[in-house]
């Protein structure tokens, strides 16, 4: 059996400890700074506070305090950060990092850095020594993962995504369970932007929600579910086109990063039931105190997306290219209201030559 | 304006009545044999009993016995019938048709005939007089169309797939709303085959939630998300795969006819509310016993799509390469028990050549 090291100790980093657990090996749940008081929570009870269950004695919770220690002879590395938290955890782990440790996160976000989109993994290894940073390669772990879910052992089939697909494999066959079952692609660029890009587009799906409760209407068969999955087609059409435009596969977007995980976000996330507020009518600021504090990475990737669009970042293609994202944007930044631009919606620009 | 004639007064042949009729066409409704209570209520009162709202007054309801006199002088033709109902407007037709009179139809389904799978509109093609046969090209509307939803101008894009570019923009013009998009597509084959399968995989993906419910879990953040979207991915990945194996694109099954009309039926659906029940462990004979009648296609794809697998007729491909089909098939046609097999999801098998 092995040793993983997971920083970040939140929902996300702690569900992700569930399943490695359970297939018997060892789990050192590393805290964040910010995760001080869930780190004693779990030290005192065993119970995770956000998660509000008991984990399996075989995780040890620590405080960031004790990294130095916990990151002798570990066997892989997992971040588990939010994606505010990555800088955090890429300098943390700077320090202990080899170029033969498998590295993986289910941190997700796309930044714009040196005037390009880059993807978390691409970021965190940027960070590494200069010595090993070549030779470092993050993977990523996409698609459906309610955190809450998985730590109660909910079927899933998740992506891992990375440039090593040997590495891949070795992580693939230490972390799979019955109930957890990473699947391998060395698309790691699709996967990731597909990860960032869902938080938005679900919001969009969930407009039709709130627009079908403003109206009020209920709960039912009738409502505005042609609308919603509309929605839905153009904005896998439009995740499609960003990843094949930044070097990924359409199919990706197809897949369980894409369809997969945007069905899970406006179903069961914080990002649909904003854009469901939104859809009601409420402006951007009544929508985000709403959310009562609730992280929004939907304006975090809106606000990165419009930046790259602007400066040219995505070949051949504008903000406008996209119509749903940009409407989407309109919305949540610029607090302009909802008027779905169902007319500008499957264009044969975009649909052309995805047409394979 | 033109005037349209309409086989098949239920709901979905009425409610594509009313974007048709908002665009100031003359509609005339014909029932099946089967809607004669429908004609006559609507024409007493204007109200369609089914849809349970006013249809606009230019939409005149004809008894099938009426047929011959309607069929004269019209524009363009539509079937609005059920799949059960398509042999009946094929004859009914017949003698009307010409080469030139645009065809199209929201029918929806595929059959086993002659050793090969078969969409509806080349069905009916081949139905028609033999001297036009052959210059017939009938146009199909598949994606997202709640009847109910259409009918009360809830905005929506449909795909609208024919073989014959030309016919499909003058449909297109004459039947465009703010609220009803349809958008042309020459993949025939493709939109039909999603608009089929749809109603299969959208019972599968549904499992999901009847799941939850039966371990005595209730509607909220943390359910069955996660396996209810790692279902509609891989649902998708097999539509993708039966698609291109028949000579339809990949593009089609992750757009509006695919994941659109999927996810709409997974909501909206019949077919979602029997999938549920059987999630919730009710068997074959319960589950088709809680739906009190109601019209279950998914029965009858499985039951062709079992035929045509068995028969080679998608070529390099056998029942067992589709995992979730063929758990779907075992459930409701062999009444074994719900276990989603996620285990054999994503093989690389179906992802492999897909991965573009």
């Amino acid at each position: 059996m092995a040793t993983f090291l997971i920083l970040g100790a939140g929902m996300m980093g702690s569900a992700l400890a569930v399943p490695i657990a359970d297939r018997g090996h060892e789990v050192r749940l590393v805290g964040s700074p910010l995760d001080e008081e869930i780190v004693e929570a779990v030290r005192a009870t065993g119970v995770h506070p956000r998660l509000g269950l008991q984990l399996p004695s075989t995780i040890r919770a620590l405080s960031h305090r004790e990294l130095d220690g916990a990151a002798q002879n570990v066997d892989a590395v997992a971040f588990g950060v939010s994606s505010a938290g990555i800088e955090w955890a890429a300098r943390a782990i700077a320090p202990h990092m080899r170029s033969d440790l498998p590295l993986f996160m289910i941190t997700k976000g796309l930044i714009f850095e040196d005037g390009r989109l880059v993807c978390l993994p691409d970021a965190v290894a940027a960070r590494m020594p200069a010595a090993i940073r070549s030779s470092v390669h993050p993977a990523a772990i996409a698609g459906p993962c309610i955190a809450g879910e998985i730590a109660r052992k909910v079927p899933t089939c998740v992506v891992l995504a990375g440039r090593d697909a040997g590495v891949l494999e070795v992580i693939r066959e230490q972390i799979t369970t019955p109930y957890y079952r990473p699947v391998p692609t060395t698309d790691l660029v699709g996967a990731e932007v597909c990860a960032a890009l869902k938080n938005a587009y679900a919001m969009g799906i969930a407009f039709a929600t709130g627009m079908h409760e403003r109206a009020g209407g209920t709960l039912g068969s009738i409502a505005m579910h042609n609308l919603e999955s509309a929605v839905m087609a153009q904005a896998v059409l439009e995740m499609q086109q960003i990843v094949v435009r930044l070097g990924g596969k359409a199919s990706t977007a197809s897949g369980l990063a894409g369809v997969g995980d945007l069905d899970v976000t406006t179903n069961g996330g914080r990002t649909g039931r904003f854009g469901k507020w939104l859809g009601m009518g409420l402006d951007r600021a009544q929508a985000i105190e709403k959310m009562q504090g609730a992280t929004l990475e939907c304006l975090e990737i809106l606000t990165v997306m419009r930046t790259a669009l602007d400066a040219g970042a995505i070949p051949g293609r504008s903000l406008q290219s996209f119509p749903l994202l940009e409407h989407m944007i309109h919305v949540a930044l610029d607090d302009r209201p909802v008027e779905v631009p169902i007319a500008q919606f499957f264009q044969p620009d975009l649909t052309a030559d995805l047409a394979s």
